[in-house]
């Protein structure tokens, strides 16, 4: 331990992904542990699916007479060069001190801090291949929207990066449009972080140096969670050794908080995780009534008891441990939901496919290039998951999209279907 | 009392205003009043200011071989001829069973149950031309916006016209844009009816008629209100005799609800009185960062910010009166702040200034033909209490709102303003 720290480690930060919300938070993170060194280490890792690319014609770094933008090189080799992520997010100056890294298992190498930042469809896959490479009291967040839901019940993704790699993983998630934080214009967002007692009682103070903690508690923690079917699942939790700054929400803050990126860190990630999910049904809703263009009371009608049917989802599933005031009071809930509505693809396409009376898996194949929207498939999935339960007219906003989408029954029938 | 019905009387409706929000409430009212002939008299009287007002050229109602055609006509008597408030509410279709009534005094005749809908302004002189020509018992409902704010204390409408009036009066507010309600848009609002005990306990079941009250109670109840200062109003109020049908929520929702306008009653008179106040100050933040084109993640954050400080206002100032559920899942709350900041005037002249690099006070000038913004006034008269109370540092975003109108600080200064 030098003199210039108080703490004998400091964190390694690894953020595993770098597509466009990636490399976004990658950047702000970075820009923050260039900027307290007394408790991260300086290079922040990004872990990047190597791919070839090539500089496109149009960027300012591209100059025929340089070899590499002569033909595909690797996508990391680019980043590394020009600190900027030429495919996934242009135009955007990455700090110095943020390290493109092809590897999997060596961009986590010694890192107690791990950022999950992916397409869900490869958590499975991404964790198998971290299993044995990661700190073993490593602490995660994941910053990817959404929940799974299936008839058996909703799992979190932040739970599921956490008992597969026997870690404790907390929840970003907010009204965050990434292009637009690239850019440093203000937003804010919310952090889950929740993890049990064990790291929150390790900290004593050491004399001389008040916020680092001097007691290394042995204790391997059983975290335990009941999942929305009531199965528990226990993950076997390292705590983190006292040498490191300890993790709390004030940690998470430096990490994350920038004067134009506010961050509000509170305990309920499952509500955090379900506001993702949810307000991509919500969303599809407004796109119908704004393609019936019933003007703007209709639509915040129809956002309001949208919110009020995610409250009851959480409250319901979840219990406890859910809080409503994490759907109407947090960047992760209403104002998530506000973005989705005013301009999501979820709500973009629903509008079109009233506007040009089709139905929106026709819209998807028209305007989105083979990608699926993630609204119709949460409807879906929550309402196969609702039916089971027997539990589809409590929604009746969540089942009257469902409908729709089938072509069970029309837009101007909302009104009738969610009247109390 | 006959068979046909168990009430010994049924309840006469008036609604005091006719402009274009008063004379779509009274379409809704007299809608409803005729469906419901058990529990009211057939004609509703809708007060109107009496004004000379000629038919436009472009109604449909327009023909020059009618004398109603030729020059100006009193707009009671078109109202009542044509059944369009040809200059308020054009090209709607007003029911046959309203009234218009140019005689303030004739038109609240017998009438048990008044409904507010003029310009806040008008309140003081109506309630003194009012008075001792109500029926003592009479229940009002105020659908004027807003609250009134000095630096003593913040008053609601809805209580003036109680204390003028020595009756109960409720609150209706929502994300209500009139127009969009007059052609039967669907719409949703909230209603406050929290009378003291009196009413509730009056209901004694009669025989054979469940709902029917039997017990006249000959009690005058002090209904006691504790402002924002602390300072107790009393008022004496009457109480409903048991010949009428009782007035409760249900009864609120009987008299407002329809299959397009969807009701939902709860006691928070202030909570829905305060936010229909404080949302035109969010909605020049939000206009504010849209002039700026900050994007989506900036105008929702703004939003949510602003719905947290309406909630601190409220629980503040009201305490336990003020539920904070009444700004986070109602109509009047977080839904009206959506319409406002989606495209009311406040939000548009406020984007307008920044764009033009004038102060909204000229927008004002340019835009809105000599009316003033409700939201500037807002800003100012809550500033105005927040100083005196010390308090300012506790809103920082309604304080940034005053500092800009001013000149004080610029739109760029907001997220560190408001950064916490």
């Amino acid at each position: 331990m030098t003199q210039l720290s108080p703490y004998a480690k400091k964190h390694k930060v690894t953020v595993v992904g770098s597509g466009n919300w990636g490399s976004s938070i990658s950047k702000m993170v970075a820009e923050n542990v260039a900027a307290n060194p007394d408790v991260f280490e300086p290079i922040v890792e990004m872990w990047v699916y190597e791919e070839n690319v090539e500089v496109p014609k149009t960027s300012k770094h591209y100059d025929p007479s340089s070899p590499l933008c002569n033909g595909p090189q690797n996508l990391t080799e680019l980043i590394n060069h020009y600190h900027e992520n030429v495919k996934y997010l242009p135009d955007i100056t990455l700090p110095n001190n943020l390290h493109a890294n092809p590897s999997l298992q060596e961009s986590v190498k010694d890192s107690s801090i791990l950022i999950f930042n992916l397409p869900h469809q490869f958590i499975q896959g991404i964790c198998q291949q971290l299993k044995g490479h990661i700190l073993p009291y490593a602490r995660g967040i994941s910053c990817i929207k959404g929940v799974h839901v299936t008839d058996e019940g909703v799992s979190l993704f932040s739970e599921t990066i956490g008992r597969e790699l026997g870690i404790y993983c907390g929840a970003l998630s907010g009204a965050n449009i990434a292009s637009e934080i690239a850019k440093g214009l203000y937003a804010e967002t919310t952090i889950a972080y929740d993890p049990p007692h064990m790291d929150s009682k390790a900290p004593t103070p050491k004399s001389g140096s008040p916020s680092a903690s001097a007691v290394n508690i042995p204790t391997i923690v059983h975290f335990e969670h009941k999942d929305s079917s009531g199965n528990f699942s226990k993950v076997k939790l390292q705590p983190l050794p006292a040498e490191y700054p300890v993790v709390d929400h004030a940690f998470m803050k430096l990490l994350f908080h920038r004067p134009y990126f506010h961050v509000r860190v509170i305990h309920d990630v499952a509500g955090v995780s379900l506001g993702g999910a949810l307000k991509n049904v919500v969303a599809l809703a407004a796109g119908f009534v704004d393609g019936k263009a019933w003007g703007d009371n209709a639509k915040a009608a129809i956002m309001r008891v949208g919110l009020l049917e995610m409250v009851k989802f959480g409250t319901m599933f979840f219990g406890a441990s859910v809080n409503s005031q994490t759907f109407t009071e947090e960047s992760c809930g209403v104002a998530d939901l506000i973005t989705s509505c005013n301009g999501g693809r979820n709500h973009r396409c629903a509008k079109l496919s009233v506007e040009r009376g089709i139905p929106v898996e026709e819209v998807e194949k028209q305007e989105l290039n083979g990608q699926m929207l993630q609204g119709t498939l949460a409807a879906k999935e929550v309402n196969s998951f609702l039916k089971k339960k027997g539990l589809e007219d409590e929604f009746p906003l969540f089942t009257a999209v469902y409908r729709i989408l089938l072509g069970e029954v029309t837009v101007e029938d909302i009104p009738s279907l969610i009247e109390r």
